[in-house]
Formats: structure tokens, sequence, C-alpha cells
């Protein structure tokens, strides 16, 4: 089986919603990729960092779903990182409540040494040293190398993250986040100049609106599945790079036309994270539950036009 | 061959977007709808109605587009309608600055005898009450007719908005008014609602983000075409609007697989539409750069995913 190197927060997360409100729940990008990944058939392993009130119950389910958690630090005395946020009516913007780094503060990652040798590395949102940190300690050039990362990075550490960026194979950022990077409006643009910044290939999410993947000159989209109701987008482009990676990792394929595919199996499992609060939707969702929402993906998008 | 009739504004617009502005340009739906569709293998006319200030190279135009313009009334000593607007940085908005109804204010559609035997009707953006005086005027059941309208009319006209969609098979609106007309967030529910008003078919058409097609618990996604550069959006849910009532009408065939293919043409049609000011890039448009297009739509949507 082929092996994926997860590395991101492990967390508590706060959330209020149009909907309702959660007390504080099992979060952290490194928890939603692990889970949506666990839908391919891999071995994956999260690196991160956790207090010691952090509940064993949390990290039971992951260990529930095949991921070796020997990597996530449990750290004596400290408390885990909390994060705590607000949806707006229309659930495409937020205000973030509480941020508390906690742990998170003095993370020193540190790679099992199974996960070494790893095949596909999936760079979760944290610290660009962090997310450096962790390709230097690999003793095998991975097939390819995923890194996810957000505008407080742009904002704050910069040359780091340009650094780690150049290293990296695929990029996965918002729109927002592709403009403020490459200073294009223009998304075509924006892909352009980034692919000049070192990943070949470039994931813009888009959230309701979909999420486009571009390589030299081409460009594929995959919908959002359109939903009766969301609930909660917390974990949605986390989920959205499990099912990516996860994917790539499990079909040994990193041809564009694979990372259509990589792309269209992102879109499905993120369209069950939404659905419920927090990651409660994924910790139940089945592989047939997976199956069906793929033909969906397919009667959404799929036409024959004969010329 | 098969007749599509059309019916909305032929009109002057003056745009200004951050690329630039233009003085009084040929605009109005059934320009736009009527130049789309004119790439389709069939017989067209528009009803419309402008002032004698309107230049005969623009009716010369449609002529050449093989409309025909027997029903656009030339009122003597009128004016033209006219449109202005202001588009902001990032096109998604615009502000209108001036609209002047002139001959619009006292518009009554003369269907041309040898139309009201129409295949296809597609009623573009006007009052909902000279929508309905057309579909009064025709002498045989169309096999489609398609309606397009605007959150203006929603509230100014509600009564006789309503009264119209009952008597269509397809509406097209975008996402804002499909909320403000279904009182529903979410699309897929607003989708229904607007079903269960009339329309066997909804169309929502969500600008840069594409457009969606409902159909009892169906739905199909096509996107915009990722460009470069957008120069001005104006005339792109007309355009849209064209494409798909032209492709119905050439094809004979209104299945929902058939719609889909309807709609792909309604967004690579428009996809060209935005490229210039105007009608520019419409006017010199060719049928090969269409096709060209087509399997770019292709590249960007398909995939090929064993389960």
């Amino acid at each position: 089986m082929n092996k994926l190197l997860i590395v991101g927060t492990v967390a508590f997360d706060a959330i209020e919603t149009p909907f309702g409100k959660t007390d504080k729940i099992l979060g952290g990008a490194a928890t939603y990729i692990g889970l949506s990944a666990s839908f391919f058939n891999l071995q994956s392993a999260i690196v991160s960092v956790v207090g010691d009130d952090f509940p064993q119950e949390h990290l039971d389910l992951l260990t529930s779903k095949n991921i070796d958690i020997s990597g996530i630090e449990i750290v004596k005395g400290g408390k885990t990182f909390f994060w705590s946020g607000l949806y707006h009516n229309d659930l495409n913007s937020r205000d973030t409540l509480v941020t508390e780094l906690n742990v998170l503060a003095d993370f020193q990652p540190k790679v099992p040494q199974n996960f070494k040798d790893s095949d596909v590395v999936m760079l979760g949102n944290l610290h660009p040293l962090v997310q450096s940190s962790v390709l230097d300690q690999l003793e095998k050039k991975p097939k390819l190398v995923v890194l996810d990362t957000m505008n407080f990075w742009m904002d704050c550490a910069l040359p780091e993250l340009l650094d780690v960026i150049k290293r990296v194979d695929v990029i996965t950022i918002n729109d927002e986040e592709a403009r403020q990077l490459s200073g294009e409006y223009s998304l075509v643009k924006a892909a352009a100049k980034i692919q000049d910044m070192g990943p070949k290939y470039v994931v813009i999410k888009k959230g309701e609106h979909g999420a486009l993947i571009f390589h030299n000159r081409e460009v594929f989209f995959a919908p959002a599945l359109p939903l009766e109701d969301v609930f909660d987008p917390t974990g949605a482009g986390d989920t959205f790079a499990g099912g990516f990676s996860g994917f790539i990792a499990q079909s040994e394929n990193i041809s564009f036309n694979n990372m259509k595919n990589a792309v269209i199996y992102g879109s499905n499992l993120a369209s069950f994270c939404v659905e419920k609060f927090g990651t409660e939707r994924m910790e139940t969702l089945s592989k047939a539950e997976v199956a069906i929402r793929l033909q969906q993906f397919k009667s959404l998008t799929q036409f024959d036009i004969e010329i």
C-alpha cells in the first residue's frame, strides 16, 4: 500500500452558524485531511501536536480510520490549539472569534521513521517553516508533494512561504488567496504566475463555486455539488485536499488526467463534510455513499455533444 | 428549418468598465439573443421597437445574420431605449447610470405572421405583459417557450410576472433573482419552488461561476470558461439565452440530455461575448471558433473515473 504523510493541525473548534453552535469539538486541518483520505486504500500518518487536554476518544477515532498517530506529539501540561468562528448568513464569510495557538506555538514536527519514504506528502495549512521542516526530514523524494496554505501566511511569513512553495508540486488555495499571492485578478493569470513560483499544478478552491486545477495551458473544473442545505463549511477545504491527495496516493498516477479525477474526489468528499457540524458527517460516511455521489457528479457535469 | 421567435429590447448602451468606456453603441437583450442564436441553422425573427434615431447599419447587421427584422417597429419621431452602466473593478457588480425607456414605454409587440407558428419562442427580458402579449399572438403551440426576466419585474410587476411564468417551459434567471423569486437561499430549494410556479426547467445563471439547469430531481452544471481577460460582461446573460434557445431550436430535441448540451452552448457563446465591448466580438465570431471552444469546454469538464 502506498503511504500518505499528512501534516497539519489537530485542534478544538467552536463553530457558530445560522443553524446552531457547538462547544469545543474535534477540528484541525490534519484531522479533516486524514478522515477524508481514509476513504482510499493507503497507509496514512498524521504529524501534529496536541496538549494533554486532548481526549483519547478523538485519537481513537483517527486510529479507527487506520491513521497512524505516532507522529502526533502530546505535550504534557500543554493546551491544544483552539479556534472559534462565526459564519454569516450566506455561509460564505466568517469572523474568527478566537485563535489560541497554545502548543502549536513551539511545534517541531517529527516525521515517524516509517513515513520518511512516503509516496505522497500533504502539507496542510500551518506555518511554512513547519511545512519545510517536514520536507527536510524525508529520506526519499515523494512522487507528489501537495501544499495547502492561507492568506495569513502571505501577510506574516511571505518569504518563508515562497521558500516552501518552491519545493512542492501542487498548491491548493482559495480564489482570494490566489489573487493575493499573484497580484492578478484573473484566475487564469494568477495560476500562471503561481506556476512560475514552483508548483506545476495549481488548484484554486472557490467554495460553493467549485474548484479549478491548472497545469501549463490546461485547466479542469470540478463543481461543488448543489445541496439542499449546507450546515457548516468548516473543514471543507481540508476535506477536499484529503480527497485529492488520498486519491493520488492510492492510484499512483500523477498524470494531469488523473489529477482531474482527484479534484472530483476532493469535491465529492467535501460535499459530505458540509452536511453536518464539524467532522460528524465524515465520521459515519461510507464508501457506498461516496460511490453514489460520484454518479451524481457525473450526471452533473458529463455531456455528449456530437459536432 | 425550424423557427425561433425572439422578443426583447433593441437598444443603445453606453458602458464603462475598468478597461474603458463606450459612446452609445448597439445593445439590447434581443440583439444579443439574435446574434448568439445566429450560429445555429434556423430561421429567426426579432420582435422589438426602436426610434427613428436608430442607425440603419445596426438593422443591416441583424439582417446580415439572417435575422428577420420585420417585427422591429420603427417609431417615427421616437427615441430608442437607452441604458448606461458602470461596472466596478471585479466586473461582478454594476451601477445603472441612465435608463431612458423612450419608445419602449408604449411598446405593443406585433409578431410577424410567418413566425406565429414558431418552434421555439425566446422571451427576452421585458415587461411581463409584453412577454404575455407575444404568447397570445401565437397560432400554434411552440415546442418550447423560454423566458428570461430580472429582479426589476419582481419588484414592480410581480403578479404579471407570475402570470407569464406559468405559461413557459424554461425560465432563465440569475442566482440572486432565483432567491428573490422563491424566498429560498439554497439554489436547489429555489429551483424546486420555481418549478412549482410553472416552468419544468429552471436555468440559474451565476455569471463567472457558470450556470445550472434543474428539472425534477435532476441537475446539470455548465461552468463559465476561465478567461485571461473579461472586458465587458454586458449581454453575457442574453448571449447565453440565445445560445440555449438557438441550439434547442436547431436540434428539435427537448430532452433533458439535450438541454445539457444547450446550456454548454449558451456558456460557450457567452464566453466570447465578454471578450470585447458590447456586441463587437459576436459580430465577427466564426462557427470554427465556437467549435474549437466546445473542445475547451470538454477538456474543462469531462473526466473518466473507473469505479
